[in-house]
């Protein structure tokens, strides 16, 4: 038996409620995942995770499955249960009529209208309440809705896939393709739980993706963001026509209005981002944060990603790096095109680096800390 | 206790031996580590490593120490005992004469002279002999051995330090430190475990280096090779003054003679490769086999890391990657300057790629496939 299962405990139950709350990670829009775990004289009564944005959180599905067993159970949940009327009523005062008797939970809720209160309410009413059992692994979860909920702007992980040298492509543009089948699937998976795919327009010009999520089966598609200052985008590219998913494109005032009238009537949606010459990206990611996109996954190319970390905006790298060289000096694009500082000291430092292998490839994700330090 | 520990059996002994020829390595010049591990009636009665080339084989500490209980014995040996006459007499005879019962080896020796013939005549003596027992462990301990005394060319290791975004280097030349100390220690255990370390005249005249091994204990220092196509090596470089190991500097036929003159008058090795305006690289290989270096470790910069993976001449990568981006576009360097290819499908590949943490940083590791395919 593997050690992890060893002991039945609350984290033993707590894993379980993460698990349920991550297999739902894309699905719940801007809302946060829960996962929940209703446990009565020695075995679970219920079990349910948040699916979908305005319909039954996580602690009311797993209410619902255990019916009359809730009473005197101990609920196990990833996330603090809400005490606020939302989309939903508020969770707490669920437990509290089922009369669930002790309440265990991973994290409290970073949303100011619940910051604490939730528990607060439970423990008033005379329940157990034990807080931050494996509350990493839950922070971690919710990564993008705890920035959105405090900030309104979009959590932002840049995705690139390069060579060993750091090349996206070979001189002459190709780039196809760089990383293997495993690493393009996990891709698809980062789409399909991302709101939002951002791309710049000189990506669209030169392969007209269509950006969709495509796995052996069905997930959901992001909404399709391009960074477009002058409104380049043809009106026969895929990501105008095919349909698949809202298209976001972003531009300047120096955009001409014949082609914003042009793409509008084909339903694609032009956000002005400031004068120019280039699309301002801080307007850019308020602009998508009050369009209710908290999590947005660029797939470059070089500029944009470069411009983005050097602006400061990107929360999460996720690079992968195929085992090869192709060389070709400056003819050949890097991964972040930026100018970047001149003393190594003040590089942009990577925190929390981990590592992941898909089949040959690996994949390097950490979290820029953008405080000029000269450490070392 | 460990599962690896769980069986004693022949891959137990083995091991041991693998690890006391591990110990010695980057102390033996052109001949392979060896480790000898001699059991008798359920116990080890005698260990040995090949120290140290001219001097014992690891058979012959083994036999010994185990002195007249080398009779009967079991015999773990690493490398298949020689057969010939070399600096020393052969291993096998010795065996024999101790009567030794059982060999267990784990590689054969590539070396023409032995390739078999030693198991050959321990066999015909009527000892038991196995092979192949840990053969992966044992190959991948004396893979420059492997090469060299087949081809009598260096085995060619490139170690290169790199932002994620592949720079070794900000824009203005700063690369002062890119990995962090534990990176930089395993570096000083490479040189200690090559022959000889090679850098482009570039690096000499921007840095200065001692190339030396600097460890918390005393290490070897590796014979020190500076490719310089003009002999710009300047007489009060480090490399020249500090009597550290010696320096070997290799040139073309475009070298004004009286620098010749100069840096051979202060102790500096000056080899021709070609008639320029370059250094010929293979030419530059053939020297340094023909010169007892069976082991190189290239330590940069990007132009001659590139100049090496394009010619086809490296065996082996090194790529310490640390958590942190620098941009600076083509002003800044990258890890490997060379033309490379206008396709993607025809990149080099990294067979094998194995991944280690060293602190913050990471390294790669990998061996590249020059035949180009499609197969992406």
């Amino acid at each position: 038996m593997p050690e992890a299962h060893a002991a039945l405990n609350d984290e033993f139950y707590m894993r379980l409620a993460l698990q349920l709350a991550s297999a739902a990670a894309g699905q719940t829009g801007i809302n946060p995942v829960v996962g929940c775990v209703l446990v009565k004289d020695g075995r679970i009564v219920g079990m349910g995770a948040h699916l979908k944005r305005g319909e039954a959180h996580a602690e009311i599905h797993a209410l619902n499955m255990a019916g009359a067993e809730a009473e005197g159970a101990t609920a196990y949940v990833t996330l603090e249960p809400c005490s606020h009327h939302g989309r939903t009523p508020p969770c707490s005062d669920r437990l509290i009529r089922e009369k669930v008797k002790r309440v265990v939970v991973a994290a409290t809720d970073p949303n100011p209208l619940v910051a604490g209160s939730g528990l607060a309410k439970l423990a008033a009413q005379g329940l157990e309440v034990r807080s931050a059992v494996l509350n990493a692994e839950a922070e971690a979860l919710n990564e993008a809705f705890n920035k959105y909920i405090v900030t309104r702007l979009p959590f932002v992980t840049v995705k690139s896939a390069s060579t060993l040298d750091g090349k996206i492509a070979a001189r002459g543009g190709d780039s196809k393709w760089i990383t293997g089948e495993e690493a393009r699937a996990h891709v698809h998976l980062l789409r399909h739980r991302h709101q939002a795919i951002m791309v710049g327009i000189g990506t669209v010009l030169a392969d007209d993706p269509a950006l969709t999520t495509r796995l052996t089966v069905p997930g959901l598609n992001p909404i399709r963001v391009v960074v477009d200052s002058t409104l380049r985008l043809p009106p026969d590219a895929q990501l105008v026509r095919d349909g698949a998913a809202p298209t976001v494109v972003l531009t300047t005032g120096q955009a001409p209005p014949e082609r914003r009238r042009a793409l509008e009537a084909l339903g694609v949606e032009v956000i002005d981002c400031g004068p120019g010459p280039a699309v301002d990206l801080r307007t850019a990611m308020v602009r998508l944060g009050e369009r209710e996109i908290a999590s947005l996954l660029v797939e470059g190319g070089g500029k944009l990603s470069g411009a983005l970390l050097g602006a400061g905006l990107v929360d999460k790298l996720a690079l992968f790096l195929a085992p090869k060289i192709i060389g070709g000096g400056a003819l050949a694009p890097g991964s972040f095109d930026f100018p970047g500082s001149e003393a190594m000291s003040r590089a942009i430092r990577i925190d929390r680096m981990n590592v992941e292998r898909f089949g040959e490839d690996v994949c390097l994700t950490g979290y820029p800390r953008y405080v000029s330090e000269s450490e070392e």
